[in-house]
């Protein structure tokens, strides 16, 4: 399982502080926890199988007609689901990237490309990659990517979702950390894959959707499991989905905590490259990983990132004085 | 979406009574609701990958090894993903059954061929099943059955393991209403999916398992998504699972009020096929279910599964005070 292995594993290691999970710092909000606990008499129902107030919730809020809404369990059911209603057999991947996509791409057999991130261009999509799209069926592009929490040029998306109609490749765009960067969304154009996981911390309920046209939902929905979204994921959706507030102060947060990281991560010695959302990739000694597990610390360890090795970290941008004290830690290991 | 539609539309029906939908009629148990209830500082973390304490529990209750345990989103999730581990081209369904398999079996463009139960047969699958397995790759058996209730003979399903050994068939049978039966499992011989969905009246949950051998759970989970059980589930299962004097008293209110219920629909003039487990089929007048949702009562209206037609319910045997108040409504519809 090493070869796909995530962040958050705090189950085999022994943590106060888990920085290797990239999901909102705030945590999820008292409305949305209370909302599960208030639906506890829906535990034992089965779900509504269209889950149609939640899709009208999320349309609404999106701007887009229910049609074009399919929710799943988290986003990594969706992956699968997408790969599954296109059934590829040559897709192109960004590398590093979300693990998830290529492990939905070998279950159905796929033949994987790379398109490889360098160092020296920060870890950046460039105008290369859309020579990379001729000859593939399928490409996933993750943006914010994880672990980079860099954001492509629009440009360079919109001219691939250009190539992409032209030429019948289906280009699947993993939203998950954009409404915890301030960037752009490809959807309308492209089928976009979103997260309240990561979006609204719950991780633990797990709620994805996609935006995408009328027939792919449709394709999407034949390839998922009926009451794929639990009682618990409705009612937690429900209650979070728009609330704007918790938005706004989490963007608030992530930037300026964002800014005293990277500032500290440098003094500290550490390579910072650029991110726009909720996390970190830096470089740095080998063996931190280790150093900081030791005092309760987990970082996400990126040597099992196709393209990255283990001088390779992804920090999450939490609160303030969870961020200190990496920092104070750090400074005691590095120092 | 009428042709796969399941019993448990509470939302697109005005519904105080819910006889089409088949859990446990004891509903959840406090101990489980409680259990999520104080679960709710892990609805922000990802819940664990492995759920190593979970399976190891399942393991412990089934008396099988952890390596024989993977656990779904429910039980439906296990279907689709068994049919991705197989990609059989041919596969045999039982007539009627529950509808998943087909969708599952469709989504990977599988061929099925049905064997049809009849009804002067009551609905029990006969030996001359056996034939049927000739030529094909998979097949799935609901035992007991859905929609009829009816257990297949032990000695069929056990030749029928043999003839799958020889043969390089996946015979998995579906054992969700088991555990409120009184019948056999066929694990350790063939692949067997559970429910605690049924089993525990947690619908809204989605917790369901497969014991399988090695080999076959490992390509499984390489066809699930990561975090595919949810914290919630995961917590509502480490309490429910085993629960024996919950079970036991199940058992104990499923058969007295399923004898309470076949006399009384019989003594209305329905015909009663013969169940082993929570839920029943009868044959009665077509409009019944109309009349019934017109009271406020929703019964699982068989026109859709495939052998039967509008003739045909399913109806949950609930508790007493529920049982008899169907009774008494059926009585004047039908007086």
């Amino acid at each position: 399982m090493r070869e796909f292995e995530h962040g958050g594993d705090i189950y085999r290691n022994s943590v106060r502080l888990d920085f290797s999970v990239n999901t909102n710092p705030l945590g999820i909000s008292e409305k949305v926890k209370n909302a599960v606990l208030n639906s506890a008499n829906c535990f034992d129902v089965y779900p509504d199988m269209e889950y149609t107030s939640l899709r009208n919730a999320i349309a609404e809020h999106e701007g887009v007609s229910v049609k074009n809404v399919v929710c799943s369990n988290g986003a990594a059911e969706m992956i699968f689901a997408v790969v599954r209603a296109v059934m590829p057999k040559r897709a192109l991947l960004i590398a590093p990237t979300f693990s998830e996509y290529e492990r939905a791409l070998r279950s159905v057999g796929c033949e994987i490309e790379y398109y490889t991130l360098t160092e020296e261009n920060g870890f950046c999509i460039k105008s290369d990659f859309l020579e990379r799209l001729s000859g593939i069926d399928m490409v996933f592009v993750c943006n914010p990517n994880n672990p980079t929490g860099s954001i492509a040029e629009k440009t360079i998306m919109e001219r691939a979702a250009d190539i992409c109609a032209e030429n019948n490749i289906i280009c699947v765009v993993d939203e998950c950390f954009m409404d915890l960067a301030q960037g752009y969304s490809m959807k309308g154009r492209l089928p976009v894959i979103k997260a309240f996981t990561k979006t609204y911390a719950m991780a633990g309920l797990r709620l994805g959707y996609m935006i995408g046209d009328t027939k792919f939902c449709g394709d999407i929905k034949n390839q998922l499991p009926a009451w794929n979204v639990s009682a618990a994921a409705l009612s937690a959706g429900l209650a979070a989905v728009g609330d704007e507030e918790y938005l706004i102060k989490s963007r608030e947060i992530i930037k300026a905590e964002r800014e005293y990281l990277s500032t500290e991560l440098k003094r500290l010695g550490f390579k910072v490259f650029k991110s726009e959302t909720n996390f970190m990739l830096i470089k740095g000694a080998r063996g931190i990983g280790k150093a900081l597990l030791d005092r309760g610390i987990l970082i996400r360890c990126c040597d099992n990132f196709r393209g990255l090795d283990g001088s390779f970290y992804r920090i999450a941008v939490k609160k303030h004085e969870e961020n200190a004290e990496l920092i104070r830690e750090l400074g005691d290991i590095c120092g």
